[in-house]
């Protein structure tokens, strides 16, 4: 028995829960929220309880004191020793590190050399990891990586059609997103279907505000539509996903934007749903219009088309599927939207268990005993996930 | 009867195909090459002789000059009158010509407009344009787009997810490529089939240096793979296909490229087969190395494993497929390519058949008579598609 704390740290947000392992009983969870501003608010969930403390905390060590101060003042934890290790979500693995890891100095250092594979994510989380180093050191600290699901897809889906060299040099390749949500919901389902994960061909939607479908085949990843950059793949929230190179050119010339990290912001957050409607980036929004807009029925229509072609594609090359798993916001919410991507694989003997789709609870299926396609709903849980993998690799060791 | 003379003007070439109509009879063709320099190059095959001359021909005029007087000096023609009009083939329309359309010294000053939609090509054919109207002043020329045959695609599949108003005000958004070719191709593999087109779900696979992969529904294109520039989709000889966005601005920081037109040439001229297996950009070359070269052997994978995903989405959108056709240089002539797409498709019923595929000629069905998908070869003939567009368009003024 013992307490892993899971960490997810962002430039103005750490967000942690704390797990009892192997029960996987979550102890505590919450946030520390405006991070780095005089108005930080301090959360916290536990035994059904939940407190709210305003209060500046202005930098992530600051956070890190906060928080342990809290979780024994709290009487959640005895002392500091109860805590047996550190979680740590991390984005980007980059080129360097294809599993998770325990967190010594040297690979410290080297997580810092990957910062530019997500420059907005990968430097808060190495400032998580240093503060709880910091603070309690010679805890174990663990790094699991959203990429490392992907370090098994196969070479010819891994790569961009670019000279080869320019990946053996600078790892220009696709690392994908989300790895550690559809690691968690792929061996979910593969437990509520009772079924060995290796004997299935699966696709696991995670749809959140960002929006990625993934092919998993021999209990491996084998295919994902994000790609270098979360930028990549289906329509998302207020991310264009697949667009023309040089469509990119010719509007930076139209709309005389010399930089290019411009363009990619307004690629990344004025795009997409938002960009097509015109009025959110909320599907619940589009849905509630649609009637009387028609670009939020356009907008619909896309978002619907993308995932039903990244699906159809990967069915190809897997030459088949046997199970389509939904998640993360969207994905566990909004029936609509599932019902409409399955009903466009009718063809191939799916069918939805309306009963189930739109008025169930939890992980469960959603389409009919005879389906030949199975639906499934599967909350995600990164944070265990990660704990998960803490226990799996303090144990391998 | 008439004779429709077919135009296909470039940089530094002047393509040219007589055709007796409605028989559909080639009476002559043939080509200026190295256009504009001292060594140009003049070719005519007629009565199944072959000529060719060398001599400067300076500029696209006295290419259009020296042809005619060669058609009457070898007896081709009796008279400039016998030529009743011209097809042009105009790579693109942009977002102001959705149809072919007669070459009025209006429409041509508009065609100058949408230049920048194919800056490669459109400059050069408006030459050949201004040319021969000069030259047959009063003969009806026709301009023939490759992008009108993708005017019919449903929004959802020509926009972008990006600010809808980019559209509105840039014609942002898709235009496809090769759509004269697929469009004939689809004609003729119906007719091959004794079926009504609008009854067929249809895929046509352009391969040639550059290879796109089109969808069609209801007798009309319904997606195609090429984007607003013919840089996007599968992997093709020397181009990328789809790439992620923010690569591009990775790569160009990592190369110190400042000028994005660089990496677009990178991604157009230097990537593909040639940048996967640093050997080639020719198909034969790496089927020829692979057993002893990975590279080229993950080239070959690749090429097939984007096709086979386009063709999987396009099968998922349209929720099947009835038939698939191979065209243009590696889909007319190379069997191996052509099996491993449609192997891909046993899962949904497809069967090669083996002797037609690798030893018939022509036109022809490769699957077997069981088989759920009808794979096709069909030759392509752009300039007799053209000759036609100019029979329909002059027939229905």
């Amino acid at each position: 028995m013992q307490q892993i704390l899971v960490v997810n740290s962002g430039s103005s947000t750490l967000k942690f829960k704390l797990f009892q392992m192997p029960d996987e009983e979550v102890i505590a969870q919450g946030m520390v929220d405006r991070l780095g501003s005089d108005k930080s608010v301090f959360e916290i969930k536990f035994h059904g309880q939940k407190q709210t403390k305003n209060l500046p905390i202005k930098s992530h060590a600051a956070a890190v004191d906060y928080l342990m101060k809290q979780l024994l003042g709290l009487g959640i934890i005895k002392d500091i020793k109860d805590i047996s290790g550190i979680g740590h979500r991390v984005v980007s693995g980059g080129p360097v590190f294809d599993n998770s890891i325990a967190m010594s100095d040297d690979n410290l250092s080297k997580l810092a050399e990957v910062d530019e594979y997500a420059p907005l994510h990968n430097p808060a989380e190495r400032k998580g990891i240093e503060a709880f180093n910091e603070m309690l050191p010679g805890v174990p600290q663990v790094a699991v990586f959203d990429t490392s699901f992907y370090r098994d897809l196969p070479e010819m889906n891994k790569i961009y059609s670019i000279p080869r060299h320019l990946d053996h040099k600078y790892g220009a390749h696709k690392y994908g997103a989300h790895g550690t949500s559809h690691h968690y919901v792929s061996d979910e389902a593969a437990k509520l279907l009772n079924k060995n994960l290796s004997s299935l061909k699966m696709i696991t939607l995670h749809m959140g505000s960002g929006v990625s479908v993934t092919a998993e085949k021999d209990g491996k990843a084998f295919d994902t539509s994000m790609g270098f950059t979360p930028i990549s793949g289906v329509t998302m929230s207020s991310r264009a996903g697949d667009v023309d190179v040089s469509l990119v050119a010719f509007l930076m010339e139209k709309l005389q934007i010399n930089d290019m990290q411009k363009m990619i912001d307004l690629l990344n957050n004025d795009s997409g749903l938002k960009g097509i409607s015109g009025i959110s980036p909320d599907m619940r929004d589009l849905i509630a219009a649609r009637k009387t807009n028609p670009d939020a029925q356009l907008a619909i229509d896309v978002f619907i088309n993308r995932i039903v072609k990244y699906v159809g594609s990967y069915i190809a090359e897997m030459h088949g599927l046997d199970v389509m798993v939904f998640t993360a916001g969207m994905g566990e919410n909004n029936p609509h939207i599932r019902a409409k991507v399955m009903q466009n694989f009718e063809f191939l003997g799916m069918q939805v268990d309306h009963e189930s789709n739109d008025n169930g609870q939890g992980a469960r299926i959603i389409t009919t005993p005879n389906s030949k396609i199975k639906g499934l709903v599967v909350p995600t849980d990164e944070e265990l996930m990660i704990a998960r993998e803490f226990e799996r690799l303090v144990q391998s060791n």
